[in-house]
């Protein structure tokens, strides 16, 4: 099936953001996603954007069956390792349901790789559910590494009022 | 014990780098260490810099054994979650070891959250090895949680030849 991947316009953050949430549906945490349009709009085609996206893309006589040309999304930003360098972070990939198995997120992960290349990134890395074995399968079939079960990183998270509680706690300047 | 907590300047580069492989050394890791402190400067003190960098110091009549006055630090930088927003990503947090247990983590870690509050973000994150139980029980303490943990988030990455095998495939513009 004929496809494009290209950079996502301001203009994409609506389809972005229903595609945002058909992935949460997937990962079985839809209630999580309190990020809007408009919050997309706004944080990333800025001047000092905190991401960039690619869409996918389908000519017209082949939309989804509910009328969508744009039908999957890899959304990343740039981190950095203190022992390697930069490196781009792939914090979404999805693609539409009826559209998988087409190439699509291998289109979609490949160029948010050379993309990174062209910014002197040295990693590409993004995160997994243990149980999304059709992901796993598909990143380890490509030759990543899996460093939470080879080296044992964990996952850590402060939020909401712990968040607050750190940063009351602060040392004055 | 008194101490300071102050952004870093490009002046700190070598001390950061010098710490940086104390640290890998802690977690095992010290042939992982391939960023020079000139990497560093470029990096972290350049137009739209990859990171941002704290540094604990101390008095000059305090100073470590051999002689060092900026001995600890914390390097981060923004990421972005489309679930919540803006997210501060705390990449490196040490303190060398003859000045643990004086507050000088509390106080590093506890200033990342409050810059990264005043940038709008949401959440702060981490990752931390299996077996690092002081740092994993410091951060319980304060209210983080593990994702690893709790729902089965792994860490995922390519580098090397498999980053480039991706970046070669990548659909033509």
């Amino acid at each position: 099936m004929h496809f494009k991947v290209r950079a996502a316009t301001k203009e994409d953050c609506k389809e972005i953001s229903r595609m945002i949430k058909e992935l949460a549906v997937y990962e079985k945490m839809p209630d999580q996603v309190k990020i809007s349009h408009e919050e997309l709009e706004r944080d990333g085609f800025c001047q000092n954007p905190f991401f960039e996206c690619l869409v996918a893309e389908v000519p017209e006589e082949n939309t989804s069956k509910d009328g969508f040309t744009v039908v999957g999304f890899a959304l990343y930003f740039y981190t950095y390792s203190t022992w390697k360098g930069p490196t781009v972070f792939l914090e979404d990939l999805y693609v539409m349901p009826e559209f998988r198995g087409n190439g699509f997120g291998k289109g979609l992960l490949c160029k948010v790789a050379k993309v990174g290349k062209e910014k002197q990134c040295v990693r590409l890395q993004l995160s997994v559910l243990d149980w999304n074995t059709p992901s796993r399968d598909f990143y380890a079939a490509k030759g990543a590494q899996d460093l939470t079960d080879s080296e044992g990183w964990h996952f850590i998270r402060f939020d909401g009022q712990n968040l607050d509680n750190l940063a009351n706690e602060a040392p004055k300047d």
